[in-house]
């Protein structure tokens, strides 16, 4: 299987850089730094590899089934580039994130969830659209892989970073940063961080094949956005290149919103904080070293957030 | 008097590389930008003129008497130096503003309140540290106009930047960015914003003359780092250089703290969000084009961020 290369994401960071923000790295305590996804548009890293492979790809109309992030992100991406936009949406979604994927200019399909990928697809063939999975993808993973770039780049004179924590979700986000920092400085460990609810491709990397959770399972971490299993793609992105996954409670995930919002003055959903949870309630775990943690996006629940408060 | 110049931002900027952070502007609607200071380490824009004081005064030691964001700032800046840093605080601070100073490494005297200027000059004197107070001195103003050369980097191709606000306590913010901006770019519009509560520098400008407000007045505002009036420097710059104050109510204020938090994913104290509060608010009040909108900081406490959500 092709790998996604550093050359992939080189040329991603050029056409990426007038969608996505050039996030900054924030000191965090001693030799350990956050890199805050939170920040960009939509609130999230999908910003970047939505707005590179529609760059890339040049599609005349693109369309998704991802109705978190991803949907948002690709909706903005389009929108800045005049392409049309379908995102096929679960009936069953809340009406707050279809009224923030509609403003974005998106035509919403609802169809029953089990439907979603294929009324995609069927979508997709009628009008000629391009489909773009949520990470499923070498252009999408390439986009995520420019935060690599970054961190090693902002690290680069003090002197270099030793490991890199990363959320893992479908594994889109670390299949990108792994393969670009891998090329660049071998020696950077590369550790992944799932919750213990929804912990697949820490099994599969265990086990060296493909796991599937059931979701009555996976659905119960509150870090809804790292629910998913990894696809084909990133599980060989994973093998290749990543060092360790590690897992978090929902205890400690909920306690790192507390901590980011207090101390770094970041909101941070509960999938984008379980690299600082895991930084900060699983230090064993982790090599040691100058390390940055990737905190993947903020979208979360007012309800929530003043709970961790 | 002697005014800020130009000259004296870009030679901050230089000195301030490897202790601020150079906080991204984030889009925030149509034609609107924040600049998240917050985001500073210690959590506050005040990093920048502590920074470059110490680095142009090249003291042996540092004293101030300040308890908020200049104290930390100092305490922070001083230590990264290996520079010796008193900070003198009034004996009514909470404790959790105490220790975070002197987890810093700084030494604390505490006095009675109306006794801070006094002991802190007096220790100046006989242990030979350099007084750097919180804003009126033209390095911490250099030091804090560095965030207006990186506002007008920033839009610089989009194109350039027509208005830029900017909270208003001692004004020595506003002071920096308005000289650096007004000679690179006479065209863009500062306009501070003050409190209704607070509104000292209004009055000033307004009546062409330094005017306090008793502090039982001041004092209720709940944005508490900008219950100060300006200073006979400050205020001159402000007389040159800035097109309007405006002012908020309380209310706006806290609304904005909760917008900034849900929509931008920022923890912003009330004084921070006293700028973003204006443009969502009293937009009527100010000029039209692109703007951009100063944070100045995100020290709240858990409990004030709660209630706004």
């Amino acid at each position: 299987m092709d790998l996604v290369t550093l050359r992939d994401v080189q040329a991603a960071a050029v056409r990426i850089e007038r969608i996505a923000i050039r996030t900054p790295l924030l000191p965090f305590g001693e030799d350990f730094w956050l890199k805050p996804e939170n920040l960009q548009p939509i609130g999230a890293f999908k910003i970047r590899g939505a707005a590179n492979a529609i760059a890339a790809l040049e599609p005349s109309a693109v369309i998704t089934h991802s109705s978190g992030n991803h949907g948002r992100a690709l909706a903005y991406a389009a929108a800045r580039r005049k392409i049309p936009v379908t995102v096929v949406m679960p009936d069953t979604s809340p009406k707050v994130k279809v009224d923030a994927i509609a403003a974005l200019g998106a035509e919403i399909v609802m169809v029953p969830p089990p439907q979603r990928l294929e009324v995609a697809e069927k979508l997709a063939a009628e009008r000629g659209a391009t489909l773009i999975p949520p990470f499923d993808h070498p252009e999408v993973i390439a986009g995520q892989g420019t935060i690599g770039l970054e961190i090693l780049e902002d690290l680069a004179e003090q002197p270099e970073a030793d490991v890199i924590i990363v959320p893992v979700g479908g594994g889109g986000l670390i299949s990108g940063i792994a393969a670009a920092v891998k090329a660049l400085r071998p020696a950077c460990r590369i550790i992944g961080v799932e919750p213990e609810l929804a912990a697949e491709s820490a099994e599969s990397l265990q086990r060296d094949r493909l796991i599937k959770w059931p979701t009555e399972k996976t659905y119960q971490t509150v870090a809804d956005g790292v629910r998913t299993a990894p696809s084909a793609l990133t599980f060989a992105h994973m093998r290749e290149y990543v060092d360790d996954i590690i897992t978090v409670s929902d205890e400690e995930i909920l306690k790192a919103v507390g901590v980011l919002a207090t101390q770094a003055r970041l909101v941070v959903e509960p999938s984008g904080a379980i690299s600082v949870a895991a930084y900060l309630y699983r230090r064993g775990f982790l090599p040691g070293g100058r390390t940055a943690a990737v905190i993947s996006g903020g979208n979360v629940d007012p309800e929530l957030l003043r709970s961790c408060l």
